[in-house]
């Protein structure tokens, strides 16, 4: 997409983060998060403090088109692998929003010094995103069966994906 | 072990918990917890709350010899898979204290309702927890490479594993 600018999220954001977050999450076919969340429970979930980071993807209007979170998947013994995760506004989607955020989310872990990064729960019907995932060097390790509540398919299963840097 | 009794946790057992917690955190073997956490860290990690539970091992003499906790492994559309996690005292272990306490996980997240456990996190090197989850009916999904730093083995994987109910 011509003009997408990333750059790191403020709590200005919020809003329009709030926005996609609770259409996406009320879609129920690509997130297992809560559904009742108000502003600062989404803060809480999405605005990842350093070590971690939160970016958005603006167009040249200013507009927040996705965001990304990173940063380590577990703490202690667990922290030098790194995951994320990807959100695209309905509207933008199928444009490449979810392609740069991922590329800069992995430039980012690798420039931080992990050394892989895992991703826990991609809903296996969710192909776009399986698809680009693979694309950017993700494996499916696993897939554990029917662990998903699908708003139009029932349970599904959900990928655990990997890359090693 | 004769004389062992499994009871929901309190705040009252917290002290107890914690000297172990911090013993088998800070072995470095087993879970990627943080290693500074304080008493109240260590609450709020470990004394899951409803939907979810803790529970303790006890022994006659009521000093506690291990704890489990239990409840949904994400929000909204995946709370409806179970996980758990477990601590058996350093000076308790090989006396079946980790069984009793899976065991009884598994029986709960049954009566609950739950389709399955899933363990997110379980070190490859820690064999004996390994054999006692296979014993009691978990596979392993997959294994993530070096994903865990041991302390005396450095990176080893760390398994998912899973049961269906």
């Amino acid at each position: 997409m011509n003009g997408l600018i990333l750059r790191d999220a403020t709590s200005e954001d919020l809003p329009q983060i709030a926005r996609f977050f609770r259409a996406i999450v009320a879609a129920g076919e690509t997130y297992a998060y809560p559904e009742d969340l108000d502003d600062q429970g989404i803060a809480d979930l999405w605005l990842e403090q350093p070590p971690g980071r939160c970016i958005v993807a603006v167009n040249a209007e200013g507009m927040v088109l996705g965001s990304a979170k990173m940063g380590p998947n577990r703490p202690g013994r667990g922290a030098h692998v790194a995951t994320a995760s990807f959100m695209v506004a309905p509207e933008a989607q199928g444009q490449g929003v979810g392609r740069a955020l991922g590329i800069e989310a992995l430039r980012w872990a690798r420039a931080e010094g992990y050394a892989g990064m895992q991703f826990n729960a991609v809903v296996e019907t969710n192909t776009a995103a399986v698809h680009l995932w693979q694309s950017l060097g993700f494996q499916i390790l696993a897939t554990v069966p029917e662990a998903f509540e699908h708003a139009r398919l029932g349970r599904v299963g959900l990928h655990v994906m990997y890359q090693r840097f």
